[in-house]
């Protein structure tokens, strides 16, 4: 039943719409109105004139919903992310930079615990707001800071993902605060940035993998089917490799 | 640090080996030997000549060690469904058929609880193995029947994915069995399959989505980087969409 | 050396334009203004403050110069179409509908000689238009009306290509019009489409193939190569066959 | 009709076959024999039980007949290639290294002369053998040296394709010989070479574009129509750039 306050995805057609449930207020689409005291005490996935109303889920809270101050991680590749981190429910993960926060949400969903270091305070800041205003990453720790400088344990983690710039002078200390054997993951959107990289990891790391995760998306008519007419058509290079036990 | 029994993950160069440490054991790669009773007592991550050793990933258990009864869902597939369907640890989510368990295991590491049915003895015997064997799957319910005749409280499930070739006939009872707005999900080889399945949801779910998830590999020598010469083209397309509350 | 009334194309940055050289011309991109009396007289590939000037290519013409009246085959699919049907210069071809040319221009200047069906006398007039333009399309012989009501020679052409909603009611007449084992060609932008007219070529055609082409583009900054944000999802299958002497 | 000694292109289900016709030959699949004399006589497009017989296309030549002593440039880019560089049938178009001959075979069929440039003696002979072995390439000048030392009309060429390694010491030279503003193309399998040659390109060419070109094969049951299971994930990235007059 939504009540007040709450957020939902609102659908009209191929539109979509994240908003919050104030009675005042109401969503004009075209020639149509949906007023939002008319969604207020009514089931999930009520449909209203052309109007479909739900409670969003975690990959529209953060396509819609998120402020973002940088490059967001996509769905799509934090989806991909987080399960080929292995991550299960009583691993502790790292991530830096914590950016808009995009990759923190949905890797707080699977894991255990998130420790995210961002060292721009306005970013830091975003990726807070962005994850409490959606009452998300009670388990994720934020730190404001470069990891870099950061105090934190050796052996200690199940699993990290990196995504800045330059990783090569991040890699003896991830290697040192990653479990014997541990994944680890990073995002780079050129493919400069992954040759430097594949040629940092030397004696660190092992089992290399490189990857592009695309997705091509199918319009709806079922007697028309056909993909649509343009494309995500890359958004980032991601690589996975593994703690080397030295 | 491996123990007698352990399963691991072997890599040689770019070929991977899941094996079971049997302290007798020995793995063979071109001139290379890798004898297991040198393993047992290691770290995981440890390289011993070209050989690196690891802690399977579930996306590395699935891939080598499952046994295949059907056409497995993919964990590039299983992965994105998992999130798409917007699991979080506390939800309850429905599937069917089980098949070889592929899809189950991942359900299994993301949501709270998974019910899953096969109708196929021989599938469901294997799916249950699979998972035991690895030590996944506590959260799993596994039926031995198809689900239309199975008895399921209604508005009980936070989400389902179907991998049947026929979804149609299912659909009342996905409907019925879903909670209000809970997401469904399906998976579909051929683009006609997905022609009928649109042309079903009718009143009952909104919403739809139809993807495909396609990932390319890239070759890991970093003055020679370039995308592998080979790719998976095709697994199946994805249908997700929400239930209707009428 | 450019003269006046040429067609050029001129580049700034990524922009592309196709313009012609009038000497009371010019083309201004943000704040900077090339004057085409600068123009003419020069040699091609010159380069005047930032912009570059060039004699278009076909490919130029087509995608930036031909009026569009209806959907386009892209020179991509083009190029395609016209070495997969084995087209040479000593060639006939036939082509219907002709729509806006764009395909009738790049066999044109693959094949010896082009005839090409269009029943809708606006696109009939377009493509005409769109071809003297640009000084293409002298072996083309463009017919209005439609191709099932003309009077054409049995046993005539090397290869057709059909771009038609619905290609079924023409494949008896295609195939009396082609030579033996000559090659058919066919467009179609849907999935249905494509089952539809592979159950229609019974034993009138052999030897199908169904595709698409995709095109990914590259950004050109050498330190930061990566593919372009977006790119084109899909335009259409092709679907290639032969006729089948019976 | 066909005669003896004539190339035949013959298909049995999904596989292809390219056989000369010898009227003691046969071809044997599964369980099935084509024997090549019932063959002679027959006119193109004959079905014979199961077998299908065709004259071949030159791409079928190319991927089924020619010899191969390095990668060859695939039919799928050739063809984007010829039409790329905007060749028509008066062109002069500038080919090295030649290699086994499969893209200066597609050239030849566009443009009006091929002048190709290979420095190994074998790659040279196999090239020469490739198209003469199927009648093709009268229009081809085959040259047996580097480019960098054969002696050039300068302002010659409508066109230019280079296929080697490092293509950065051959660039003034290219740039010479070819006509102003003519089109340049190049062939690179991977990303750090396209980064290398972009930095290359200085003040000689500009309006560079990289790309590559994907096509996706789909099975050809109309009932479930689908994309192959694999496909070709990478042959090579194209450039293509247009010579700046100095």
């Amino acid at each position: 039943m939504f009540r007040e306050g709450d957020w939902v995805l609102i659908r009209y057609g191929e539109k979509r719409y994240l908003k919050r449930l104030d009675p005042a207020g109401s969503l004009n689409v075209r020639k149509d109105v949906l007023r939002f005291r008319e969604v207020i005490g009514k089931p999930e996935g009520v449909r209203i004139g052309k109007f479909e109303v739900f409670r969003p889920t975690l990959e529209e809270i953060v396509l819609l919903g998120f402020t973002r101050k940088t490059q967001i991680i996509y769905p799509k590749d934090a989806f991909f992310i987080a399960l080929k981190l292995g991550l299960r429910r009583d691993s502790r993960v790292l991530e830096f930079g914590t950016g808009s926060g995009a990759l923190c949400a949905v890797l707080s969903s699977v894991a255990g615990e998130v420790w995210t270091y961002e060292e721009v305070e306005e970013f830091y800041r975003t990726a807070k707001g962005n994850l409490s205003r959606f009452g998300l990453g009670e388990n994720v720790r934020f730190h404001l800071g470069n990891f870099l400088e950061a105090e934190v344990p050796e052996d200690f983690f199940d699993a990290v993902f990196v995504d800045v710039k330059d990783p090569a002078p991040y890699l003896e200390k991830v290697h040192k605060v990653l479990k014997d054997g541990a994944p680890a993951g990073f995002l780079l959107p050129t493919a400069n940035q992954v040759s430097d990289l594949l040629r940092s990891l030397g004696n660190l790391f092992g089992g290399a993998e490189v990857l592009e995760i695309l997705v091509r998306y199918y319009k709806t008519i079922p007697e028309r089917f056909r993909p649509e007419d343009t494309m995500v058509g890359h958004t980032a290079y991601l690589v996975f490799c593994r703690k080397i036990t030295t």
